[in-house]
């Protein structure tokens, strides 16, 4: 009997698990999606962001039920009780990134049929959304595999985003730039939205560490 | 005994719910302090902001090990199961306020010795600081009350946030106004973060009604 209540236990941990590996693959192909949507001024393309981050909040509920159902149910203890509690903080970090993309696919929509960035500013953009699908794709196998190799990657491809991040920054301050206050304040924002959806990213590879080695992330 | 251990599960939800209330004290004392450092230029003022965020990440790790222990040695179930797993919520929200209280202080560090912002933007800045500060003192009755009206109340006073934000923008976007790009860059991000402070008051209050109503909370 407490073999097959542990056996139920893994069986709906691992659903668990699918289901936030399938939030962080919508958030990787919505960032995706919402960057081709901002280079190209395509606004059917931000369309398909906004059901992909539909998907990534139907996503939630179900989640944090099933995490309460493991906690109230089996009471679990020591890694297991730390996966359950890494799932419930997990929620909250990928339907953040969902959220923060929906954010880039509305500045896009904003301004359309103008294109929000042009010249070198859009293509710093561009390579950003680039790195950012790539680190939802790293997170995605993060929380599959629990490899804490490939949570430290994350944290080096995410150097690289926030290098462009500055990058975009400095270009944009320097007198020489030809753009408006306008498209200023927008990629400003834009920007900042990549570098925070890199960061969550970096807080689920943080999140499995912990998981892994019982030990509390840093800030 | 049974007796016995359930005070003493509510004796250490009632710690978890002081420090959580305290973090959140000091994120409030924090973004008052990084206003007044902002509009005046007080460097020593913006150290303060500093030592305060460093407070509540203190009390951050306490936190999470509280919550992991009532989670690991009581099991609890129902509301009390709710009011854990909205504690572990929380402390995340909570240090994610001190972070942008952060963010707020290091911008104005990065001009100083010059302001930030001037005029009209400052003005709005320093109003948004005000209701952001209101939000956090809001946000720590609720936690203490788990009143919903109060929750309720917090939504209401971000809106005027909100409203202030929408002001900041469109300010520094329109034609006449004289500020360079680097200003509106500064200003913008600050205009981000005060709104993201108030969001996560507003999420706190959310979580609240969570546990006095169980029904799960809308993004």
């Amino acid at each position: 009997m407490m073999m097959h209540m542990r056996m139920k236990f893994h069986e709906q941990l691992d659903a668990l698990t699918d289901r936030l590996a399938l939030m962080c693959r919508l958030a990787g192909e919505a960032i995706e999606t919402a960057t081709d949507a901002l280079v190209n001024a395509d606004l059917p393309m931000a369309e398909r962001v906004f059901d992909l981050n539909e998907r990534i909040e139907e996503l939630r509920g179900p989640c944090e039920e099933q995490a309460m159902a493991l906690l109230a149910l089996q009471a679990p203890v020591a890694r297991d009780l730390r996966q359950v509690v890494t799932g419930v903080h997990l929620v909250t970090d990928l339907s953040r990134m969902g959220g923060l993309v929906q954010h880039v696919a509305e500045s896009m929509r904003r301004r359309h049929p103008e294109h929000v960035a042009s010249g070198e500013a859009e293509e710093l953009l561009s390579r950003m959304g680039r790195v950012a699908a790539e680190l939802a794709g790293l997170a995605e196998r993060v929380l599959r595999t629990h490899d804490p190799e490939l949570a430290a990657e994350i944290g080096r491809r995410d150097d690289e985003l926030d290098d462009l991040h500055r990058r975009l920054l400095t270009l944009i301050q320097d007198p020489s730039w030809i753009g408006s206050i306008p498209a200023a304040v927008d990629i400003t924002l834009l920007g900042r939205f990549y570098e925070r959806f890199g960061d969550h990213t970096v807080v689920v590879g943080r999140r499995v560490i912990f998981l892994v080695t019982g030990e509390q992330l840093n800030p």
